[in-house]
């Protein structure tokens, strides 16, 4: 096990009719932004509970943050902040509203523009934020990080800053959530677990067994989701599994990799495609790219996820890896890069971005743009 | 799942050479008391790593917390923390003197007697406190508890209070630690994982599945830690499971136990015996007397834990209590009270304590004396 610090100081409230305690956790002397998304919250029920709830509060609102929040939109946020002295923001909506909250609270401290905190990569200071998360997907609720996109130069990083100071997760409110985005949400979920757990075997017993405990939970809970998105128990593993799978909790002392999310990030900077759908295309390709290094924990994954028999390990961690593409494709969502009218023009401006960059991603630090471009030829 | 509120700030500085980390963390503006139990820090090296971290902090050094630590000992040291202006402690060694330390950072507080505050159950103040872990089992570094003992009335009560600031966690510190301490150390992990798991089945997937990766986990590291206690990477498992084992992470939205541990503290404090030694007499006859209560998840448990397979439910249950009673007896324990001379005098003063106390233990508070009764006299 790698020496590790490990420090998540958010407070969780979840569970049915848990928004009323808004009232209480929100500081009654500040001044108050609520931040929203496009408006589902006005047809959920949140926003009413909301609004009852801080009915004693000093609040504004501001609405329109966008899937993939853009800079664009959050310098407007951040200027009315300044204007209006606000001091405490709160999130209301999905992982997107999230995000982007994150970097008006970090803008509002500083005269540096927006996207300069997103490229340094950590925010120096920030007011604090809590959030009412309606979507079971990015994490954001439970951790530091945010990934703000950039419409004009269609760039998409992430950046680091201080944690949610609280996050109230009810999951009646997913009940009346799109198909397609549920789909996007557990393929997050699962991929963010694959990014923490697809490295090498041996690491650490217990965050092997979290990580694993978390991706059987997806897989048992899509088909029941699926069938009734009415049922309590299974919205709340829902919610609480998206919630454990990026908050820290189960990549103690372990090596990640994360390359898988920087290629979906490109691919959703270059052509709008969503976050969640992204990764769909991009994980299987990872692994079957990267088989060798990470060889070991694809037979534990094989083994352990999907029980699967077989004379020879090539021929295990194939399957395991037919398997995860199955599983996404039995959510609805496109594993290749052909369905979504993705070609060689892109791969290549992949390619060539991570080579300009100079960084290589990946647990060994190696995926370099040529093997950004292995890895989309072999999603094709 | 039931609605839950989770939060827990406690620092992890998790590995080889991080007690040196003491210098920068301890806030050298305080009055500090170090607190030590009998003296092991000095064979092992750590008071050496920790003084020489320590060289430039004010502090006054506090000896002899005993295992159960006394509050008769306790309120020796609250004194001196008065007397001095003591306002931040720093316990070096295993769970007990860190319980301890929580009782001393709370007693600091308040003129009402240390013992007072233990029976309240929870403490109104404390000054801040943080933890050198050198001994994995009670998991008191990352969570708010602490269990005290008071020698002239021969009792035992748990008390909460705040969390500790941080708390360092360095695996190499565990490779001299006596074999009957790692066996109750095991022993004590094992069972804070089946008092917030062996309720009833299906409350949470994620919870279930983590529960039974630290129960995986220890099962597995019990024999190779017999082997090769200067292993590093299971000294680490060892250790992070300890914490991960009572620190709230498992039982969010789930029913709770403890009858077990309830009943273990009396065997303790009416015999000195051990904690985690208690624990294994009392597990497995818990889980005799309550199968009907618990046979959802004693299924679940088969399954998972142990992959038993027969013909009858009721064979698959018992075969895994007989399992885990075989895993006592592997750590060297004995599993029954007239190995360890205990009849039925003491069953019936625990009878009679719990029957007198008003209060019933259990996830389902069904644990009366007379319950408490039939669970000894099924540990005979």
């Amino acid at each position: 096990m790698n020496n590790f610090i490990f420090q998540n100081p958010t407070k969780l409230v979840f569970g049915k009719g848990q928004i009323a305690r808004l009232s209480a956790l929100v500081p009654k002397e500040r001044k108050i932004m609520v931040t929203f998304g496009g408006g589902s919250v006005k047809r959920n029920g949140v926003y009413e509970q909301v609004k009852e709830a801080l009915k004693e509060h000093n609040y504004i609102e501001f609405w329109g943050i966008e899937p993939n929040p853009a800079v664009e939109t959050l310098r407007k946020a951040i200027a009315q902040c300044k204007e209006e002295n606000v001091d405490f923001l709160l999130a209301v909506g999905g992982g997107s509203v999230l995000d982007g909250t994150k970097l008006i609270a970090a803008g509002v401290c500083t005269d540096t523009d927006a996207w300069d905190i997103v490229l340094k990569g950590r925010a120096d200071k920030s007011i604090p934020f809590a959030s009412v998360m309606t979507l079971p997907a990015t994490g954001s609720e439970m951790n530091s990080g945010a990934v703000i996109s950039r419409r004009e130069t269609q760039e998409k990083f992430a950046f680091y800053t201080r944690y949610p100071e609280f996050s109230i997760l009810d999951p009646e409110v997913t009940y009346s959530l799109p198909a397609n985005q549920i789909a996007a949400g557990l393929t997050d979920i699962y991929v963010h677990v694959l990014e923490q757990y697809m490295t090498t075997a041996g690491q650490s017993r217990v965050m092997d067994r979290w990580a694993e405990g978390l991706l059987l939970t997806v897989l048992e809970i899509a088909p029941k989701i699926k069938e009734n998105q009415h049922d309590y128990a299974t919205m709340a593993d829902f919610m609480l599994t998206a919630t454990m799978a990026l908050n820290d909790f189960i990549s103690m002392g372990v090596t990640q990799d994360w390359c898988t999310h920087m290629i979906g990030h490109e691919l959703t900077a270059l052509h709008g495609i969503t976050h969640g759908a992204s990764l769909a295309i991009v994980m299987p390709a990872t692994m079957r790219v990267l088989r060798e290094q990470k060889r070991s924990k694809l037979l534990q994954y094989a083994d352990r996820i999907f029980h699967v028999e077989a004379s020879t390990e090539d021929e295990r961690i194939e399957m395991a890896i037919e398997k995860t593409e199955e599983f996404f494709r039995s959510l609805g969502l496109a594993t290749r890069l052909s369905e979504v009218g993705i070609g060689d023009d892109t791969i290549e401006t992949v390619a060539k971005r991570f080579n300009e960059s100079g960084v290589a991603y990946g647990e060994a630090g190696n995926v370099t743009g040529d093997v950004a471009r292995k890895i989309l030829q072999a999603a094709k």
